[in-house]
């Protein structure tokens, strides 16, 4: 039989890891003959756009390099596949590239798009008695799919976020006069990586400061007086503000003047828009700091813990589907904080698809505006080690993407 | 005798190890006593403001700490030590802190503001006859000191830069849409650490396919053409730009449409005025990026060049000085590029007082938007190697700068 995989929504630093489990688990399994990979997600498939991974991704040293390399080799996509009821077209496109290449399972690595897809075609498949297996891998750097402890991508992200912001500490502090410094995290609606920048404290270190999520209500008039308290104690304030807080009850005085006369205060995110409250309330130095993709791409400080399970989760998706599985994403189950221990198991797609998981409201202080120290056990083991990261004339070596895109 | 050290101008990844370089060449001095820091630069000088460094800095751990945690543990200034004949209370209050400390020689590890302070501070203490040498120790990511080859922080800077800018260019690839990516760079005046950028050619990347320095003029419509050119042949288009580009000729009607009826269309820096004129060009995606404070203290991913010239040419500043210089700062003198040999060598701090280096003009390309091959044996040299970071909980060490700093 041959299989097929794919890659879907946004990088991360992880997902061609898991990538690369699926190859090396297919590889080791004789059953298993050609390694499709669809460019460009799903969309390869239906446009029947498939690459053969066992030429593209020869040596081990291919494989080392596909390890360091953020973001999809493959490509990715933002398609959701239409209720089959609406469009029976696609599924039968998808079918005929299987049957066309002899392919039995396919596999998404992807977040819960990506999911829904995968639930979606294996019931296709199931109710017309098509042997075609679908099998889900997680990633996103949001860590927000449910039935999963945690997922690949996110371990990388925090780990990069949280040595950005100390890293921005250090060099907050060096004048001395007071300041306030709100560094911008990703996450639309769930707070997981701003909350994870907390791992700092566990170093000793106080900022930051303050730390907004999602998860909760977002005040202006809490957050400035938030701020004039942290400055009668602290010279330079570090605010961690996800991209996802709701700032549309911002009284219209306050948006006004950050404003040109069309009201275009969000152009630039949260953190400018803070910036400008910020500077107006309080006489001292007020910037602001968008991490932007390099949280989804830096692979050269990506967790090893995180890229050791990306590919581990990848491979494990292969054994499950050859144990008789579809219609499933696997899943990290966590057994311990200390030692660290998780399993993996399959759980379905179902209740992983168009679905989110929030930060714990237990893991924020009472304030609402920091992470408490209980939530360090969950995050710590998720940043733990480095990858060794294979360099060329001073600089991380990639993975040669246009061996498979052009 | 004592000595005084202290750190001024804006933060980099090096500046803790010239610091380092100081105290290692001092310890191995016996003539040399108590090491003093000065904290907030010559403004701990004028203030008394000093530190004993022997006991904030006493074990291996601590000095290794310091070569690995970006900023100024000193604290730093933006202060200007004025003429003489305008304000000579300022240089007795300096002479009189030295003397009350028994302090016969001052390092001062700074940019080309601080090495006016070194000509002054020697130019006065001749005059008088006093017998207290100073010495400066150059430091800037923005590498445009005169009678250098480099300097200490440039090449830290620059590995970021290049890394990141590398990661971002396969996060712009994954789609299959036409992208535009504008990378915003640091350098008011000097476009060396934008054009350092180009080091991603050396490893095979045709991105940044574009890179706009200060040293240019700069034209909208030619900037556009520019970019009209690469989407006909990429994908997904890097442009690299330096903050310094001189965007006031902007056309009133491309300048309108960026902004609200103020005129406030700079606020955002160059990269979010660019991105806006060039979204309004093409029907594509288009987004800028502002590498912002990351580029001067990302020392997870420094150059270990940098770091190891930064604490020799510290130490050589201390050899120096006893062996009779004063008014000079260090500098490194490019022997050969391969296999890379620098000299360290006293010049004279007027020389480089108040003046700036430009990047070469015979460096850029004929077009004026990208840099030549030949600038790549100077520029690799000064980001090869990667320091072994002392990691805990899976982030940095940095050295606790509150031993020092309140």
């Amino acid at each position: 039989m041959n299989i097929a995989v794919a890659q879907s929504g946004g990088p991360t630093c992880a997902i061609n890891a898991s990538l690369l489990g699926v190859i090396k688990e297919a590889l080791r399994n004789p059953e298993i003959n050609t390694i499709f990979g669809a460019v460009n997600g799903i969309e390869g498939v239906i446009d029947d756009h498939l690459v053969n991974l066992k030429s593209a991704i020869r040596t081990n040293e291919d494989m080392e390099l596909l390890r360091q390399t953020p973001s999809t080799v493959l490509g990715s996509c933002r398609y959701k596949l239409p209720p089959v009821e609406e469009n029976s077209e696609v599924y039968k496109k998808i079918t005929d590239c299987f049957d066309r290449h002899g392919i039995k399972a396919f596999f998404y690595i992807g977040g819960n798009d990506s999911m829904d897809t995968v639930a979606k075609l294996s019931a296709y498949f199931n109710k017309n008695n098509i042997d075609i297996k679908v099998m889900g891998v997680p990633k996103t750097i949001d860590n927000d799919l449910c039935e999963t402890d945690h997922t690949p991508g996110f371990g990388s992200a925090a780990k990069y976020v949280a040595t950005s912001i100390q890293e921005i500490t250090r060099d907050s502090s060096v004048y001395s006069i007071k300041s306030v410094t709100i560094v911008e995290i990703m996450g639309r609606h769930a707070g997981w990586l701003a909350a994870s920048s907390c791992t700092l404290h566990a170093n000793g270190e106080v900022a930051p400061h303050l730390i907004y999520l999602p998860e909760c209500d977002f005040s202006i008039e809490k957050f400035l007086e938030d701020i004039k308290k942290k400055l009668e104690v602290y010279k330079a304030v570090i605010v961690v503000v996800s991209e996802g807080i709701d700032l549309s009850k911002l009284d219209a005085n306050l948006r006004s003047g950050q404003t040109d006369a069309f009201g275009h205060q969000f152009l630039n995110g949260v953190g400018k828009c803070l910036e400008g409250i910020v500077k107006d309330a309080f006489s001292c130095k007020v910037r602001s700091i968008e991490l932007n993709v390099m949280q989804r791409c830096s692979s050269h400080i990506s967790s090893r813990t995180d890229i050791d399970e990306a590919e581990r989760i990848g491979s494990y998706a292969v054994k499950a589907m050859m144990a008789g599985h579809t219609g499933k994403m696997m899943a990290f189950k966590r057994i311990l904080d200390m030692p660290y221990t998780v399993v993996i198991e399959p759980v379905d797609a179902t209740l992983v698809a168009n679905n989110e998981k929030f930060f714990p409201k237990e893991w924020i202080n009472n304030e609402q505006n920091n992470i408490k120290d209980e939530a360090l056990a969950y995050f710590l083991p998720l940043i733990e080690g480095e990858q060794v990261i294979k360099m060329q004339n001073g600089l991380p070596v990639h993975y040669k993407v246009g061996n498979i895109l052009d």
